[in-house]
């Protein structure tokens, strides 16, 4: 396979080394925004060199972001060859536009390292799905919140020098909107959901609160009743519905999403014979992701479906309107409980906004004393 | 894909019925020992039938046990037809021959459902060796055994009231020696080693002790100190060695592993640079076993290589000479810890069994007060 990389980052040069290990598998041409000495593989500057050359079947791009690294996979799509990326906002935003064009140009679309780190994820929900019927996903899927909020309940140390000490170890960006307030999870979620229920969901449609309202009170709060916070997603299924959201989620300290720590991951599906399947790993850093993405060109080597499966790609609503569970709030230092639908909850935090820009939400696995 | 299903019991007739929903996968014939009325299928009582079936492309073989089993799946390997298995006893014992039958034949071998039941184990190994250097492998693997110490830590019961209710659930066998012996783990160990570290093992070099000799009084001894009892294996990489062996482990009550429960197992593995990954799941049950068979056909009907990988198929001895930690002792009522190698440890607990064959061994997390 005769790979043109998009992006030496972390994840790009952990990926060029593992290709250096690997028969079958090699980075021919390089695209850098910034020159690069040593490598085995020519480095260019412009995408074209790469888009045009007949001898790259397999575009992998490791750039992030929305622009250029879509107008990228679209090109290379377009060009009939194949594409593998990690990245979640290209292909949650443009998932059934970029899956056609994979299936019209008979080339393979995949995004296993977008999902999961180096947990083979993507993979799982595909095969269970193909035989069963999946119900539900869950999952811990942000290294970086993870990272903090593991820490903030180990040491009581507060929210603001977590994302600074984060930033340092360069598990968080310099603009960590993403991570910090949801949208990274969600769009993992979205991508679970879709090849869980083999539907497609418009992101925006899936309400989403992140860790940026948490405070070192909140946290010992949840200690003294011996939970523990993680930023939680769940997409399930209910009646002819699809239910799914990303927030805070306080979990029992003896359960193993509460022990999920550091930058690990973990996710659950619940499919109707298969019952409950957990997978736990790395949800970032450098070689995990490179080994989701050195996969996929296995994958696509051997030969594999366009995308995952066949997907009918129908577009999918999100109601929230149905089960009720209950929540915990926190306005101007108050705590409360409240048994509310997922809707009715986020509706209430838009109230509660308006009163206290630092309101909480958080969802809880049984009603407690406040 | 035309399937001869060889057996008709929980799993045969689980993957049969999978195989009702899912276009591209037709059961043609069923080896039976009995009449079977109302299947979509033709049942015949002889393999040969089966065997001769030039339209009959992949035996599914679901009976069990080494004889006839083994020589059916031979045969067909050596018939040209493609062979997907649960039978962890034909595979461990006849690891290298069959493996190399079918590359001979140009035909594909494969056991997923073998270890983990519907966990996608065995295909995990492989995704992580093929990239990076494996150095452990660990879990529990039985269905049956977890099942029985979960109910004896939930209840206080004892062991022969737990065996017996196991026996009436159907999860333990009228005789139950190969899952209460650990025999059954020590298998799923050894093809798990074989793939994580690229060798063949002989299943008699791994020291095996199950949970037949531990009583009600040893759970209690353990939970009076947060321990839980459980019967796990562990093949890891030292120095130039493998060290392999299966035993009841105590694991912090904390621990997912204490926590795994009821017919569940966890599994893990340990690689260089991807890191720990855990699989949780069924690890029995006619459902989640059966769609690993039907997996194991989607992979052969794609197009895969005759085995999971390229294997060297070295023959490795096991080294259980090195490491030492901590091991707990019971003999003549008498709890000890001392802290061993591998080796020694049971080398001292075949000492013990001398003068009390209930004598126990279990492997500790850390020295604890006897």
């Amino acid at each position: 396979m005769n790979i043109g990389l998009l992006g030496f980052g972390t994840i790009g040069s952990s990926f060029y080394r593992l290709t250096l290990n690997q028969e079958g598998f090699c980075v021919k041409t390089l695209l850098s925004r910034r020159e690069r000495e040593g490598l085995s593989c020519q480095v260019v500057y412009s995408f074209d060199e790469i888009l045009n050359d007949p001898e790259i079947d397999t575009v992998v791009e490791l750039i992030g972001g929305m622009h250029p690294a879509f107008d990228y996979i679209y090109a290379a799509l377009n060009a009939k060859k194949h594409v593998v990326t990690a990245n979640k906002m290209v292909v949650c935003a443009h998932y059934k536009e970029l899956i056609s064009l994979a299936e019209q140009n008979g080339v393979c679309l995949r995004c296993t390292a977008a999902a999961g780190g180096g947990i083979p994820w993507l993979p799982s929900i595909n095969r269970a799905a193909a035989m069963d019927r999946l119900d539900a996903v869950e999952g811990i899927l942000n290294g970086t919140t993870n990272y903090m909020l593991s820490e903030m309940t180990a040491r009581g140390a507060d929210y603001s020098e977590l994302l600074r000490e984060a930033q340092e170890l360069g598990y968080a960006e310099a603009d960590p909107t993403d991570d910090v307030e949801g949208f990274d999870t969600r769009r993992k979620l979205v991508l679970s959901a879709n090849l869980a229920f083999d539907i497609s969901v418009n992101e925006q449609d899936v309400p989403c609160e992140g860790i940026s309202t948490l405070s070192s009170e909140d946290i010992a709060w949840a200690k003294e009743r011996n939970l523990v916070f993680k930023l939680s997603a769940r997409a399930e299924r209910h009646g002819s519905g699809i239910s799914a959201y990303v927030c805070p989620t306080l979990f029992p300290s003896a359960t193993t999403e509460a022990q999920t720590n550091d930058i690990y991951n973990l996710v659950s599906l619940y499919a109707e014979h298969i019952g409950k399947q957990s997978f736990f790993g790395a949800g970032a850093g450098d070689y995990p992701t490179a080994s989701n993405v050195l996969a996929d060109c296995m994958e696509i080597k051997r030969g594999c479906p366009p995308f995952y499966n066949d997907h009918s790609l129908d577009d999918c609503g999100i109601d929230n309107a149905g089960t009720e569970g209950p929540w915990l709030f926190r306005a101007n230092g108050t705590y409360t409980v409240r048994c509310l639908s997922v809707a009715n909850a986020f509706y209430v935090l838009s109230k509660l906004r308006g009163i206290d820009s630092t309101a909480l939400l958080a969802k809880l696995p049984y009603t407690v004393e406040v």
